[in-house]
């Protein structure tokens, strides 16, 4: 645990452009350190000035790799960026995505970008007021541009999307499961689709199907744009009608209220997990109080409802 | 609302076999009837008797097919079976997926079927409480069997499989994106593995793939089996692999404490439900109490880091 000279020396070192010291910062935050107030505190007046662009799909829609296409067209516009790697979770892969990093390892040596790969935390989720404070960290640092990519699979995911201005949905052409399974939420909130793979056949029809999904929805003025990330082709153009939204949002105020929105999301959130993580102590029968372990043991063998075993145990929690 | 003199006569038409009292108990648990306490006090010593039966997996696996064949397998046995179809939401596809049970159509004539779905109540997700409280409604009637179907694509959907005895997890050939997407949690909870669909390409490389899966996981005793439900090929053979395990959980105990660690599932889902209710109450500027209010105010505008509001408003919601 750090101390708060610590926090305030590593603070001086990312002002001063240390990476090192960023890396450090994100790594309190991301063990939810207890520092995480000094920290905002002192970073806050520098906030605001980054574009943060969340990236997200199912498995397998390219997703690194028009991450790593989109660095390299921000790197041309002489654009610093910050890259923040959400990977789906499983016990048992690990990290076997983090292959796709290695991608991007022509960018690892450019001291104008940073990126950081992070693990989910099972369950109990949390990884949005993680992502929260990583891109404080990322936009006091400095960077122009800041690129959240995450799996759209699971509401853990979507939740770290809620923190970012502008979210890119990448599907691929013959995605058909892809699109069902986006369905639960994601098709609700992306400003752009890519439709990555662009050469596959089938393209013009997922274009056309998100289309007509987004009249269905009221939402036409979603953006519907064809990549082939791994031969850069679409990218520079996506990378233009990211700018341009974000411009306008910028010009009408909308993205001042989207920020307003991200803080409370990052808020909420943080409260969710912290429940959750009680609801899981309590499932695991690691919780003080006889009250709640006796109710525990009443629904356990079939005496007590589980619903009216759940209301005495909130009764029990909440004020 | 119900009184409790309704619900009374509704339980003593359950136990004269009337399907009517039936579906209007389920209704109550369903829309979170305050009389639940009484429904299962009214029950509880009739539970027990009923196979439960799980079947999940990603859209398009033919999950509604592979319940209808195996409704005939069993109504061949003469068992009475009871359906219970979670079905996925979308605030605009609504029930689309309704159609298929339009296949199931042959067995609403049958007196001896019982089939019920439910439409997803949204994010704040609930429906393992009301999945456990009918799955006891239909105990309590007297089915033999009873089968819970729902798309494995969320926490909510694998919540509902929490509730049952014996979880089906049912796969396509060619369904790369599936597997991928189910890795987040079916993989770890299914007892036996239906490859559907099994006349296409690729059934017996998926069956490898899931062997290897379920070898890393050290989970050889999964059973991993062929079927062609539009044929009803392969059917009869997984209703007796299905028999053959319940049975021998049974036997050894196991079914005993998985059925307590159901009622422990439902008790904290509903917690879950509950605080989350809360949470979207507050993301709804829809609380009372001054304290709440300003705190959200002032991480709206950025004045207070998130993290430290989170904590401020548990601290205001817990004892």
């Amino acid at each position: 645990m750090a101390t708060k000279e610590t926090i305030q020396i590593l603070i001086e070192g990312l002002y001063s452009g240390n990476k090192r010291s960023l890396s450090k910062l994100i790594s309190f935050v991301e063990l939810g350190d207890k520092h995480s107030e000094k920290i905002y505190s002192s970073v806050k007046d520098r906030l605001g000035k980054a574009m943060v662009i969340g990236l997200t799909g199912p498995p397998g829609a390219g997703k690194s790799t028009l991450s790593s296409s989109l660095v390299s067209t921000y790197r041309k516009k002489s654009k610093s960026i910050g890259v923040l790697a959400f990977d789906p979770n499983s016990p048992f892969t690990g990290g076997a995505v983090l292959g796709d990093r290695v991608r991007m390892q022509e960018h690892y040596l450019d001291s104008d970008v940073f990126i950081r790969s992070f693990s989910n935390r099972g369950a109990s989720g949390g990884l949005a007021p993680v992502a929260y404070d990583a891109i404080n960290l990322l936009d006091a640092f400095g960077f122009d541009v800041i690129l959240v990519e995450t799996v759209g699979v699971g509401q853990t995911e979507l939740d770290v999307i809620n923190v970012v201005d502008i979210v890119l949905g990448v599907v691929v052409p013959e995605g058909g499961d892809s699109v069902q399974s986006m369905k639960a939420g994601l098709m609700e909130i992306a400003d752009v689709f890519v439709v990555n793979k662009s050469d596959r056949p089938g393209a013009d029809r997922m274009v056309a199907n998100i289309k007509s999904t987004m009249t269905l929805l009221q939402n036409e003025d979603v953006k519907i744009l064809k990549t082939q990330a791994n031969k850069a082709i679409g990218i520079d153009h996506l990378a233009e009608v990211v700018y341009k939204i974000y411009m306008d949002r910028n010009f009408t105020g909308l993205l001042d209220s989207i920020r307003q929105k991200r803080r409370v999301a990052a808020m909420l959130d943080w409260v969710r997990v912290d429940l959750n993580n009680k609801i899981d102590l309590i499932s695991s029968q690691n919780v003080d109080g006889a009250a709640i372990s006796e109710i525990y043991d009443k629904v356990c063998i079939g005496d007590l409802n589980p619903r009216t075993g759940a209301n005495l145990i909130l009764g029990a929690m909440l004020k």
